[in-house]
């Protein structure tokens, strides 16, 4: 005997609840699809050498990657890169501004840990091919769509601009600087305020400017307020600017598409860990919900595409960690049942077997889910059969029943049952649903 | 630069084979909650120990296999195998019989060829934990439904029963022979009767025997005829006379559930490489289609959880090979769209985009998909970015058509175009859709 198990680390759902996260998948699907964006997939499996053209560090290490035959394979770890090599690849077939939805799992052989796995579901969109801010707009207006329309409300969106930063470090002309404070800047939601501004005083940058960037830091608030706070700082920089005009531009087009004030909130010490962010950064928390880490995420970079095309091709996208917004779903609802039936046929004897499948046919064509229960047990076990499974009707297609051409239709949670016509039975139990 | 390439044998769609493959999985998961089946995913990476227990062979030389961290990790090849796994490891939380259904990928490293991937996905349904004939019925009903509700009218079943082989050894005290008998008659679809007759001859079976064998391999026919036929052997098997009962029963189940005589043919010569089938096998294949493999198989096994669990479990399962049918679907269909979207909104200036997103909300509310194009690029541009996508409306937003609340709307196949109100325009794009 082998013991049935799973590599550790590695999840999967129980039928319940996996009936609940397909529908919670299907209702982003529709929802991204009405923003315009069209679906993708990307193999399980690239090349070595493609996946980790950009990547060294830390990531890499988490890859899965192994030599079959004499190709050098790794499995996805996001699908971030996956699209940059399929725009490259299919560039001429394309049609850009490009916009994509693809919802696939990805591998990171991670430490195990409570609620990390080491296969889960990213969903992401992007837009590739736009510099405008109504693509940034789309997107994180597209994301927050996908979450309502899943009935979370909650979700308030943290921004800000990788461009304040980056002008504020070229006004003091210490942009050498510029990822070294960014990656100092990315430890504040672990760290405390002083031992970030330590750290940023050990790169090399004085007392005063180190306390400029940390109170720089500390300015968040609604997106007016910000906007205010950060226009009286009197900034000398082009880009400091231009990233205040494009967060204010940004910000009109959310309330134009009737976002409201209070889902927003503009946050200068969120940095986003990757480097490939240039413009417009977001990330999305709940407010009432047990689940803490943010739920979405995204911004803008300017050439995805660098390892694999000369052309550069500014883009920007969003990223919804499904497997945690299942989390933070499945707190707000009761179980769900185990199994899509609407109704369990309950076979008496074998020569009920074939009314049982034109009864299935009939019901099916109404568009009801229906089981046929294979086989002659007792009626005891199948409708216990259907109790456990959730099924809230049961069908009882006895001699009786056959003869009259009808069906004797049982609703299992307050246990009365009703005998009809088989022309009469969906009627009956769309009614009772 | 890295040339931004797949590894060989593994394919991906553009956006609208995307659309059109996943339209179709879409069909085959609601037929199959329609028959109550239940959806589960497994992980792509088991335990190799787990997942190579049975497997020995030619497949284990195509598993995707590798060591990380010091876990031997293999990717699964088949939806099959994991099944057993997953009920065996959740013995305890399933309900019996248990239905699945299972839509996902496998991996397996064969020698590239036209048409043959080394990612493709399977579609598999299985009822575990029941004997009855009406399970049989049940997957292959449902596979049946599946294909007929993609449109795909002319597939016809391969039926056969393992036990009639088996049952014809058993009559003549050749039991000890059945897998090797199997393993030759497998072979018929590619070798002569002569050639495979010459092999039966050689394990050491006599001419006469060994010429009844084939003989009852060439029996195949409407299933009425086939059942005389066998019937006329009179071979003394109790294994014999059951398995053509089963095939009685479910011929007749068959036919109860609206299958049509001539979608049925019974074949003796079909045998199923598996070892672990044991009653009931069928093969599907379409008469009018460039796609001459089956596109659908299965049967029923006494045993799956053999390995990984004391006490047998009977069940039966159909798997639809969902990347040959899709091929099989393309060649009937014209080229869809490469966007979800049915109107792409056309800001004119930068301050109409504010009025482009209330266009957008209301279209989206009234369940239409709508692409804002994010920018102010040439009309012309952006309408033949429309028509590259297959985008059938194009709807204007100019400052004239913001101070009047109203929306222009041009057919981009008929390049007629009207400006109505915008609380028209969704009714108007439904109306000419």
């Amino acid at each position: 005997m082998i013991s049935p198990k799973r590599p550790s680390g590695f999840n999967e759902l129980l039928p319940s609840d996996q009936l609940a996260f397909n529908a919670m998948i299907s209702v982003i699907r529709l929802n991204y699809e009405q923003y315009g964006y069209a679906p993708i997939e990307t193999p399980a499996l690239e090349l070595a050498q493609v996946l980790l053209a950009k990547e060294g560090g830390e990531t890499a290490k988490q890859v899965y990657r192994f030599t079959k035959g004499d190709t050098d394979l790794a499995m996805r770890f996001d699908l971030t890169i996956p699209l940059a090599r399929y725009a490259a690849e299919h560039f001429n077939e394309l049609a850009f501004p490009f916009r994509r939805y693809q919802i696939q799992e990805v591998w990171r052989a991670e430490k195990a840990q409570a609620g990390r796995y080491r296969q889960f579901y990213q969903c992401d969109i992007d837009i590739l091919g736009s510099k405008s801010m109504m693509a940034d707009a789309d997107v994180i207006l597209a994301a927050r769509s996908a979450i309502h329309a899943l009935g979370v409300e909650d979700a308030v969106f943290n921004i800000s601009h990788r461009g304040l930063l980056q002008g504020l470090l070229e006004s003091k002309k210490l942009s050498s600087f510029s990822t070294s404070v960014l990656r100092a800047v990315d430890k504040l939601d672990k760290q405390s305020s002083k031992a970030v501004q330590t750290e940023i005083e050990k790169l090399g940058i004085n007392k005063q400017d180190s306390a400029d960037i940390i109170a720089f830091t500390n300015i968040k608030g609604s997106a007016l307020e910000v906007i205010k706070s950060l226009s009286s700082l009197n900034i000398k920089s082009e880009k400091f600017t231009q990233a205040i005009n494009e967060l204010q531009e940004l910000y009109t087009l959310f309330i134009a598409a009737g976002m409201k004030p209070r889902e927003i909130s503009f946050n200068m010490s969120m940095a986003r860990g990757f480097d490939y962010y240039t413009g417009v950064i977001f990330e999305s928390f709940l407010s009432n919900s047990s689940v803490t880490r943010s739920i979405a995420s995204g911004g803008r970079y300017d050439n995805l595409l660098g390892e694999y095309r000369r052309e550069s091709l500014p883009g920007v996208g969003a990223s919804i960690g499904v497997s945690l917004l299942f989390a933070a779903i499945k707190e707000r609802l009761a179980q769900g049942p185990a199994n899509p039936a609407h109704a369990l046929i309950v076979p008496f004897e074998p020569e009920t077997a074939i009314y049982c499948q034109e009864v299935a046919l009939t019901l099916r064509r109404s568009g009801l889910n229906v089981l046929v229960y294979p086989g002659f047990e007792r009626t005891g076990k199948q409708l216990s059969y259907a109790d456990k499974l959730g099924i809230p009707f049961a069908i009882l297609c006895g001699s009786t029943e056959v003869s009259k051409n009808k069906v004797t239709i049982k609703n299992l949670k307050t246990g009365k049952q009703v005998t009809v016509s088989l022309k009469k039975a969906a009627a009956t139990i769309r009614k009772a649903l």
